[in-house]
C-alpha cells in the first residue's frame, strides 16, 4: 500500500505566484473561507509569504524515511506537505534535508509535526510551517506514500494543490480552482485598496459598509 | 441587551503614559499582584510597551461586527479590549480594521481570540496581544455590546480601565486606582535602580535582602 | 530535607564549549537520542546557542526563594536549571535576578515555568529557555534545594551535567559522558560537512545513503 | 487587602432550588447565554445536578489556607467557589475539607484548580466541579479573601450569586436576577415538553420551527 | 455553495453491523492503521460500541442550523458526523436534537465540537463522541452543507462511509472497502482467540510470536 | 545500549500492600510531597487503588516491542511502568498484552502514552493509568530497555520502586524508603481519623488547627 506517484499535475506557475502575492487571509476569503490548516501550524521565523505546489508525504509517526523519497519528486517551486499517520511532535526535518530539497527546487515545507536546526533553516531562508520545534530524531524503518491525498492539520491536501503560506498560517487551494481563486483574490485586493484609503482618512466602517441601519434593525442601542 | 455606552471616563493621560513606562511586571506588582490576563495572551511581535484606556467589546463567537461599532467609540490613546462570549480562535481583526482604528486614535488591540494580517500589522507597528493567529474569517450577524464590563482572558476589565501591555503580557488597572498604582510602580522602579547597581556589582540577593537568617530559621542546610 | 550542595564537579570547560558549538540536535543524536527536555521549553528570543554546567534548583510551586540561594552557588559559565515541584507557569525570574546571576558568572537559565521582564532580558542578551512567559509574581516562603538531582521538563538533570541549548530546545549531557559525546558530535559535524556539499550539488539522499534497495525490499512501488 | 465579608445576601432558597431543577443548559439559555464557566470545569463524578449560593474564595496559587477560613462562612445550601490568583492544577481540597464543609451546610465545590481524594468525595456524594484532579498538596502561608467578587474559569462570580452545576458544566446567575431567570427557564422547560413529544413522534425541526423558507431564502440547495 | 445531497449510498447493513461487533481497535488494524479520528474525540459515557453509516454535516462555527437540516436525511442506522469549518467547543447538540434524530432512525453522533444535556443523553442511551462538553448555545444564521466530504478530527469522512466507534474512539471505513475490511477484521478476531488462550495460560508473547531471535539479532542484551 | 535487567530488588510485599491501602494523596504527603507523576496521568476507569513494584520499560515512540520483553520480567504483584523516549499518544497496550501480563502476575500498567481496548480492560478489571486512550497501533522495529531508571510523566522511577495509584493519580516511592513512608502514611491516616470525627461534628479547621491567631497576625480582617 506504499506508493510514490511520479506524475502530478501542477497549477500554472503564474497563478501560483499570483496567489503567493495575495497571502493567506485574502486567498482564504476568496475561496469561500475553506482550506485553512489548523492555527497550530506556525512559521519557524517571521516574514515569509509564498505559494507553491504540494508534493504530499504521508509517513508513519517518528519515521522520516519517506521525506528522502519525496525530495526526488520535487519540481522547481514545489513545497513538501508532510503529515504523520499518528500525532507526533518529533523533529522530522533539519538542515541537510533542506539543503537537499532546495537543490532539487523545493521552496519550503509544511509539516504537521516538528522540525529542528531552526537556526540553520532561518539562516538559509528555507521557510517552514510546523506545529512544533524539536530536536528529537526519527527513524527510517517503515514506508509511507508520496503524492497521495492526505489530511494535514485538519485540511485535505491533494498532490499538486496550491499551498499558500505566510505569517497568518497555511491555506490550501485545489489545483483546478487556483485560477478562479486568484481572480477573486485579486478583486479583493483591489477592493481593499480603496477601502484602506477611506478608512485611513477616518471614514468609519459603519458608514463605508452601510452598517448603521442593519445594526439598528437588530436592536442595537446607544446609551 | 446589546448596547453601546458612549460616555466612558478615562484616567489622566499622564498617569496612563506613566504606567506604560513602568511595564507590566512592575505595575502588576505595584497593585498587589492582581489584574494579569492569562499568559496565553501574547504579542504578535516583540518590543512594544504601552498603556491605554480600554474600550471594551463583548461579541458573539466568530462574529466581529461589534468591532466596527467599537471603533467609532475610540478616543485618542484608547485600546480595544475584545472578548467573545464563547471561546474562539478565529481571526476577528486584520489590517483594514487596524487602519481604521488607528485613524480614529486607537493605540492597539487586546483580544482573547485570533487575529490575521500579522505581517501587515507588524509593518504598521500596530500592537496586538492575542491568544492566537488565524486567517479564519468571521461573520457579521449577531450583536454584542461596547463599553460594558467583561472578562478578558480571566481578568475583569471595565470600560476606561488602564491596560498595560508589553512582551510579558497584559495587565489591567482600575481607572480609579491608576494614579495610586503609578505612584507605587514608580517607587518600585526607583528602588530597583539601587538594587540593580548593587547586584550588578556582585552583591548577593541573600545579603541585599537579608535572607540568610530567615533561611537558616526555616532549616536550610549547606552540605 | 532542604539542602544546598556546595561542591559540584563540572565538566572540562573546553568540552562544554565544544558541545555548545555543536548545538542541540547534533549533541542529542551523538549521545543516542537521549536527554532532550520537552519541546515546550522554548527560548524567549531567537539566535542563542550555548553549553554550560547545571546548577540545579528544586523549588516549591509559585515560590522563587531558592533562586536567590542558587545564585551564590554559580561558578563562571554555569547555567541555572530550575524546576518547581508542581506544575506552574508563574514568572519566577526577571531582570534583577538576571543581573545578579550574570554578575556571579551565570550564563543563562533553563526553567520549567515562566519568566518575566522579557524585553529587558533580551536587551541584556541573557538567554532563557522556559515553558511560559508570565508577569505573575511568586512568593518567598518555602524552602527547596540547590544542586540536587531533579526532573526538568521530563529529563533527569544532575548538578554539574552539561546543558546544551539553542533554538531547537534544550538537551542534557551527563558530566562524565561529556567528552565522549563531544567526540561523537564532532564526528557527526565533520560527516555532515561532506554530505551537505553532495546534497547541495543535487545528489539525492536516496543515493547518498544507499536507500533504494532497502525501500524496494520493503515493497515501495513507484506508479 | 485580605478580607472576609461575613454578610452576604442569598437568593430565595425556593428560587435556588428551582434553578437546580432546570439544569445548566436551560438556565444558561434562559438568561441570554451568559454566565457559563469555561468548559474545562468538569464534575469529578457524573450525575449530580444542583444550584447553590456562592461563597467565593480568592486565594494565592498553591495555598489553600483561605478555604479553611471560608468554611466558617458557609450557610446551609452554599457552595464554595474557589479561584487562585494565578493558574494552578494542584490539589487544594480533599476529603477532610469536604467533611468539614458538609458539617457546616456546604453543598459542594467549584474550583478553578485541582482536587484530591476523588474516591472518598465520590463515596460521600460531595459534588465537585474542577479543572483538574491532582494529589499535589498545597501550603498555608499567604492570605486571600472570602466573599469578594472574583473571576472563576472566565466568569465573574459575586458572593451570593446562584451557581447552577451539572454534567454539562457550571453556570452563574446574578442573585438579583435569579427569580426572573427561573421564570424564563421554567418557560423553556415547559415549551420543550411539547417540542419533545412532537419530535419524538417524528416531526422534523425543519417543520416544527418553520425553517424551510428561511433556508431556501439563504440559498440552500437540495441535490 | 451550500448543498444537501439527498442520495447517499450506504454499505450493506450486515457489513456495518459486523464492523460494530469488531470494535475500533480491530477495524483500525484490519484496514492498515488508517482512518482513526483524533484521540481527543471521546464518548460522553462509557460502554457503547457501534457502527453506522455517516450522514456528514459541515457547518459554520457556533451555528447548529444544519443539524436540523441533516436530521431529515437520516435513514435508519445512520450516524451524524459533524465538523465545524473552524475550531469550536460550543454545545451544538442536546436532548431535543437527539430525540428528533432517534425518531428518524439516527443511531448516534460524532462531532468535532461540544454537546450538552449529557445527563439526558446518557439516560436516553444516545451515544455521542465529541471533543468537548459545553452548555454554550449556538445560533442559526449561516448555511453549511449536508452529505459532502469533510475532515472531522483529522480524518476524511465521505457520506455513506462506515463509522465505527467505542470507548477507544472513532474510526472511519470507506463504504466501498467495508466488506473487505470486515473480512480482515473477523480474521483478526479469530486469530486473537487462539492467542488469548495461550497467553492466558502463561505462554509469553516472546515465544508465541517468535521474537527472541529477532531481538537478539537487533542486539538486545540481558544482564 | 538496549538492555534487560533481570534482577531487581522489590520492597517487602507487606509494605507495598500497606501503601496501597493508604492511597496516593496520603503517601504523597507522607513522603514530603514528592514523587507525583503529572496529573495528565488518569485511570481508564474509576475506583481502583493499588500499590505494586515497578518493572520499568523505556521504549521508542510508537513502538511497543519492549512491552513483550518486559512481561517476562514481571513477578507477582509487579506493575509495568512505560515511558516512550519521545512524546506519543498512540495505543501501545491492549487486551492481549493485559491477558499476558496478568497471566505472569502483573497487577496493572502505568504508561505515559495511550492504551486501547478500554472496554475489555475495564471488564477484566486490569487497572491502567495513562495520558491518553487511542486505538492507534504501534510497530515492533526498534529496541528499548527494561528495568532501567526512567522519567515517566515527570517523575523519576527506578526498577523496584513502589508505585501507588488510584483515582487521584500516580505516585512513586523509592524502594529503600517504602517502609519509612508507610509508617508516616499510617500515622497520617490515624491522625486524620480523629480530625474527621471532629470536623464531621461541626468543629472548624480554624479551631482544630489553631489558625485564628496566625491569620490575624498576617492581617486578615473580617468585615
Amino acid at each position: 500500500m506504499s506508493i510514490v506517484v511520479r506524475q502530478v499535475e501542477r497549477a500554472d506557475p503564474a497563478v501560483v505566484a499570483g496567489l503567493g502575492e495575495c497571502g493567506v487571509a485574502t486567498v482564504h476569503e476568496a475561496q469561500g473561507r475553506i482550506g485553512l490548516l489548523a492555527s497550530s501550524m506556525r512559521p519557524i521565523y517571521s516574514g515569509e509569504r509564498l505559494a507553491a505546489s504540494a508534493v504530499t508525504v504521508s509517513l508513519p509517526p517518528c519515521d522520516n524515511w519517506m521525506i528522502h523519497v519525496a525530495i526526488e519528486q520535487l519540481a522547481a517551486g514545489d513545497i513538501l506537505v508532510v503529515a504523520p499517520t499518528a500525532p507526533s511532535d518529533a523533529g522530522y526535518f533539519g538542515e541537510l534535508l533542506a539543503v537537499s530539497a532546495r537543490a532539487r527546487g523545493g521552496a519550503g515545507l509544511v509539516i504537521e509535526a516538528g522540525v529542528r536546526d531552526v537556526r540553520e533553516l532561518t539562516e538559509m531562508g528555507f521557510p517552514v510551517w510546523s506545529k512544533a520545534v524539536s530536536a528529537q530524531g526519527t527513524v527510517k524503518e517503515t514506508l509511507g506514500s508520496v503524492n497521495v491525498p492526505l489530511v494535514c492539520a485538519g485540511a485535505l491536501v491533494l498532490p499538486g494543490d496550491v499551498i499558500v503560506a505566510d505569517d497568518d498560517g497555511v491555506c490550501v487551494v485545489r489545483r483546478a480552482e487556483a485560477a478562479e481563486v486568484l481572480e477573486k483574490a485579486r478583486a479583493r485586493v483591489a477592493a481593499e485598496e480603496t477601502k484602506r484609503a477611506r478608512l485611513a482618512a477616518g471614514e468609519l466602517g459603519l458608514d463605508l459598509y452601510g452598517m448603521r441601519d442593519k445594526l439598528a434593525a437588530k436592536g442595537l442601542r446607544y446609551v
